[in-house]
């Protein structure tokens, strides 16, 4: 089942916008390369909805804002929305300053946004409102658990419906949840966590799928953060003992570039709640 | 004699400014470093005139354009042409929107540009004006092949005798034109095209082979398009099995650092035309 | 002595608040990740202050400035120094235009620097002001020798007394100086100048170790400095016959990511003068 929406994201090769931040815009580019997909990177409000209505996908990430980027945000998103296009919406750090939760209350009370990406502590500050933190670091005290999970899974299932969107919580255990189900992910390896983006990366892979996947959204989500986990199982099998984050950096990219179905079918690890 | 087009960059080490984009700036830059030229990068109106005349050459990249990066090429290019720089233009997915468009033509009407490089869907708007395809990639029916060889040549010859530059199409087979002659190139392998910004490097590397070789702008043109194809193709040959497109990356750098003149006279296959 | 603050620095894990430019971004933040410290990248003036006050360091990169950078710079400073917070600069190319020297004659006269780190050109020209070089590289005649050893210590100390700040020298010989004490360092490999961003990302490592070393800042930055130099000397062990400057960037942060106690004990080659 997750398989398949692999399958069909290297067949579809769909066009994917991003509107990201320059730390982590090459690897986002090489991944969505790797997976078979097209980025295209534009950020300026001139040329954005343009942009945005020749893709097949749109990925808003909230890394490095600026009021640009804010506008740019608003345009393609409107521009996506009247195209059909599934959008992403990454919150990065949105804990971090009162600008970043502007611009994110703003971008989900005005776009109809298919799925939210985030680590639990940026997830509830959208939920919440008004809490900083400071960074984009998950806070211990928020992090999930096989002893939390279920006010884990309930949280998301929440937030989904009280979104209408699909939620994707990136974790150690991970949730893709719409409004009635949720997905327990355990792929994926905490070394993923020491290579910086791999966060927005995912985001990225998740409009690529979804855009490849019309008919299934759940489960393409599913697929990609089961994929993308897979590929740091994968990267870190090949690491040797002298290497480090930078070149498993590379190796996640390599893993996703050879990732296929059989791999996902035989390596996925979930189950549905 | 495209070997020793290498020789002189690597023995003149030429300063090369560019106004880039931020996916694949770092990779520019350690190409540039790779071959033994300097890279600066620099995109405010308020410094781009001053660095530019300090510099030997520059590379002007539409990707991710803004208003404020449109008026620092303009600038550059400007100090660039007083001083007699070579001044190369990439004209990164000018079909994606008008905005790219007028840019393009705004800097092809207003600077004496040594060499344009793009992809032949990239050319075609440049030279039709009008068309947008909403993307960075080449559309099928553009693409250059031995079918449509000759015309592909006349194109190129023709639309460098319009603009009175060098025009550089690169794709399957890969063409390096003067009004009057034609390399045709068949180094590199489709996999360089995986690889985000392989295109914004080799425009780099042009801008650096064109300031270390004034006398014959052709011939070093056509050396760069050979080397990193050849780049590419050695890059391949060191890939392992479970490589994907992220250690490719690395490797295609790797072999430009390498890149030495007899490679480069034994590998280069070309014919003019 | 030296080895200490490593462990300190992993032991703190310190938020480091970055201003820096998407040629080294994605590097820096890497490099941050490898030795245990949380990356923050944030430029807009409407968010820098909320941000920096939340982090444990701040890095000011002058590479690829404007306007709105600028403003951000100042006030990500005032927060950082309302809080006590360790403050690097790194004046990356302010040789290349009166706007970065504008821009850096302010941050120097309005905030507590912590540790200036350069180049000796760079240096040279933040010391004398007004002197254009055009670039990001060392003019040969300002290079420190064992020749002119005693003269530059000289320079480093005077600097370091008239901005009432570390001063960190990169070169060949690497100085790290306060007004009294001069640690010269002579660890490292030229190797480390053929990939983009290597000084960016030390003036980051730099703002790490001092976050997390407070009682002994000029130790502290001392070890940052062996440490970025030994990483580069293990990256270089093992660096096979066929790879260049791309896989040497990764292998850096490889070895900084292994980087242990008694590696830096053991392979740290220094004097204090």
């Amino acid at each position: 089942m997750l398989a398949l929406a692999f399958a069909m994201l290297r067949r579809a090769a769909p066009r994917v916008h991003n509107i990201t931040n320059y730390v982590s815009a090459n690897d986002v580019a090489n991944l969505l390369l790797a997976v078979g997909a097209k980025p295209i990177m534009a950020d300026a409000p001139e040329e954005v909805g343009e942009v945005s209505a020749h893709c097949d996908a749109l990925c808003l990430n909230l890394g490095i804002p600026n009021p640009r980027k804010r506008t740019a945000m608003l345009l393609a998103g409107q521009a996506a929305a009247a195209a059909h296009h599934p959008i992403v919406f990454d919150p990065v750090g949105v804990g971090a300053s009162a600008f970043r939760q502007e611009i994110a209350s703003e971008l989900l009370s005005t776009l109809p946004i298919t799925a939210i990406r985030g680590n639990v502590s940026e997830l509830r500050t959208l939920a919440n409102g008004g809490q900083h933190n400071g960074g984009v670091d998950v806070l211990p005290q928020d992090a999930v658990t096989e002893e939390n999970l279920p006010q884990a899974i309930q949280f998301a299932k929440s937030f989904a419906a009280a979104q209408h969107t699909l939620v994707v919580l990136s974790g150690a255990i991970d949730l893709v949840a719409d409004a009635d189900r949720c997905y327990v992910i355990r792929n994926g390896v905490p070394q993923l966590g020491e290579v910086t983006g791999t966060g927005c990366q995912l985001s990225a892979l998740l409009a690529a799928v979804l855009a490849a996947n019309p008919a299934e959204p759940l489960e393409a989500a599913a697929a990609a953060v089961a994929g993308m986990g897979l590929a740091g199982e994968i990267a870190l099998c090949h690491l040797l003992p002298h290497e480090g984050n930078a070149t498993y950096r590379s190796r996640i990219l390599d893993a996703l570039y050879h990732l296929d179905d059989i791999t996902i079918q035989k390596g996925a690890n979930y189950e549905i709640r």
